[in-house]
């Protein structure tokens, strides 16, 4: 490929052209304008361009995509990849993950947002709803990174009127941090972690809050049975019927995991229009013992994306994986082979995740914003090409990504991210610092 | 990283010297002699190397592991990765997969045998236990490729005197054409495809044959629900139990899938020392409804190895996400997150792999054959690296696999391969000539 002037296509918009890619099986141009909106895409879209030839990318034959948008994660937790694996949950929790998340810094959720976003741009995913703490951190870095996110403060009361208090508070102020960043890549959402963890008032507060802000909400819904189980016994209801006695399942709502959704409850998200945010990895890691019903909530009307969960969880970020092992553990799961076809998994993906998240991306098409991905035909594992589809989802992983391009700026191309080696140190540091201060507190 | 003399470093066997790599959390350095075996490894096993600067590799901080081993894949089925997917098994098979097999010609098993080695050295692998048809020429591949495999010629005869008889025949030539190319990197394995598609006189022949050659053995046995109750309306007796009245269960043999095992099928195959290759992936996407029994195999003695089963039901061969999805999907199905922990999954892919095939290779040591590959630790999913074995299996993927070594012949060096645009080329060439043919037969 063609020598760039990679100091100058970095770091800012400017008008771009991409040419010699593949789009739904046709050779297409793109072209990108200067305010990050693709102007035209095809055949010979770019003929009237009149850019800096410096601008100019060949794609060589690559297959160009919208950017992957990743409906479910905790971002800065990425420092904590690898930190402990292969234990019950309740042990993992309370033995490993909360003492290290005690001596959290907002430089360590920094750190950890960006090499997040540094994982993210390198397996082509372009935004990202993320909920977790210190999110005036996270917003710093997504800031930095140039992809898009949502962003909540996950919300926990524990059933304490302080705490509540506290965190209504912590809420109101992530709102108004994000309002005066001004940034269209960023987001805000209430983030109510889920119903064992926050009072029916908090519940209700938030939802209350997320209408008057307009704005998306963002909840762990029915991850475990032992949840369901718990919730009937305290509120006389599943969990479902009781977040929405609350308000909170609206068609802006993203209610992740869902495993121990029944039917009535898959009836009730559908009707809602809820985007429910399916997390397989994480899912079959930590044993859920259920797959998300993606079949019945689809029929009844939900919206299905997928998510990565945090890296604590999965361990990583990448959503091509994630595609695939959502189209495997469908089929297993639920004993048929035909169920979560290649298309529908890139749909959720895509499409899904852009309607989940209230942004005009998840497809490619002249007006919208250019959040493109461009995935290469040459790597071993996409040769043959019978279909694009599958092997984007099944053979595919996130290495595949030769270039990323969000709201019209180049993030990384031909492999290449100028800022790489200082994000990996900079992680690295933070999470040696971290695990040293755990072990001597 | 240094500027190597490709030229000089690819092709054949040197005295190679590796400096700067971890092997379990020790910065060591390895030196291989021109025998292709490591001559030693430590923290100052390089002092006395005389060797020529061209031939040193700094692995810059890289994971050095062993070579990974896939014990069960049809390598040349790479050509129709992505044809057909998302379908029921039996139409998947009879409108798709055999239709098209039928155009297979030598030249296809042959460029879809150097698609899938090339595919296996950029992802980490470097040996395979292989069965499929025209075994020729996927020996010549692999001969050309550099990496090891176990070879078998996959025998069906469905119950027909005369097609048995074809099948000994095609066995013991591939027997000979191995033995005649005195390859120490190619073994020969007898192929009994499976209880259901050979007759038990076939199955008695094989295992006979096997013990004459003194080679292993390879086979597929209860991958489906349907396949046992078959198998016990036509013989009487479970999978196991047949095979095993057949004399096929042996320390050499390698039992693909093994989904549907019951516990005294556990037990057969654990007295008997056999190698059970799971294969998740192949077996979520084709919703096989059961997992393999991991912990029951495992506490019986058996020799639990893992294979990627060929790509048009994988859809690659990444032994990297093999590993992931196997501890995954053993958690999830048998509900305990604390089965098949990271180091367990690291084993059936390297030295559980080795004594599967019978090869000297799954771990690193002085005296042992230079399988290595080199893991980037500086990828973003590889950092912060907690815990090398958590990272290797959770949340790397083939793509971080910089440098591979097989029998001390370098084959990638920093993500270089010397030949692979040809193999590329021709892979696709044939796998489109092959969709051809079949449109217009």
């Amino acid at each position: 490929m063609m020598d760039y002037d990679t100091n100058g296509i970095f770091g800012k918009n400017h008008s771009l052209m991409i040419t010699n890619v593949m789009v739904d099986g046709r050779l297409v141009e793109i072209v990108i304008d200067e305010k990050g909106m693709i102007s035209s895409l095809g055949e010979n879209a770019g003929k009237e361009w009149k850019g800096d030839e410096d601008f100019l990318i060949d794609g060589n034959g690559a297959l160009a995509l919208p950017g992957l948008i990743n409906t479910h994660t905790h971002a800065a937790m990425s420092l904590l990849r690898g930190y402990a694996d292969d234990m019950i949950l309740q042990d993992w929790l309370a033995q490993k993950i909360w003492p290290l998340e005690a001596h959290l810094t907002q430089k360590d959720v920094y750190w950890g947002t960006k090499l997040a976003c540094l994982e993210m741009i390198r397996s082509g995913t372009t935004a990202f709803n993320d909920m977790y703490f210190m999110m005036d951190q996270a917003a710093a870095a997504v800031n930095e990174a140039g992809i898009r996110a949502v962003l909540s403060y996950g919300f926990i009361d524990l059933s304490s009127v302080e705490k509540r208090e506290a965190e209504c508070k912590a809420t109101e102020k992530l709102a108004a941090d994000i309002k005066a960043m001004n940034n269209p890549r960023i987001k805000f959402a209430v983030g109510p972690h889920s119903p064992y963890t926050v009072s029916p008032e908090g519940l209700k507060w938030c939802a209350e809050f997320a209408q008057a802000q307009k704005c998306g909400i963002h909840i762990h819904l029915s991850e475990t049975e032992k949840e369901v189980t718990d919730c009937v016994a305290a509120h006389g209801k599943r969990p479902a019927a009781h977040v929405d006695a609350c308000g909170l399942l609206t068609p802006q709502t993203v209610a992740a995991h869902c495993c121990w959704l029944d039917d009535a409850e898959c009836q009730l998200l559908g009707k809602r229009s809820v985007s429910v945010s399916h997390n397989p990895a994480s899912n079959m890691k930590l044993a859920t013992n259920r797959a998300m019903p993606y079949q019945a909530l689809t029929v009844a009307g939900a919206n299905p994306c997928l998510g990565t969960d945090g890296c604590s969880s999965n361990n990583n970020l990448d959503m091509f994986e994630e595609m695939k092992i959502a189209a495997l553990l469908q089929k297993f799961f639920w004993n048929n082979p035909t169920i979560l076809p290649a298309p529908e998994a890139l749909a959720m993906a895509t499409e899904n995740g852009a309607k989940a998240l209230g942004l005009a991306t998840g497809r490619l098409a002249a007006g919208t914003p250019a959040d493109i991905i461009l995935v290469s035909k040459r790597d071993a594992c996409n040769v043959p090409l019978h279909n694009a589809a599958s092997n984007l989802v099944y053979a595919c992983n996130g290495c595949s990504v030769e270039t990323t391009i969000c709201n019209g700026r180049v993030l990384m191309l031909d492999r290449g991210i100028p800022d790489e080696a200082n994000i990996v140190n900079g992680a690295a540091e933070a999470a040696f610092g971290l695990v040293e201060r755990a072990k001597t507190a």
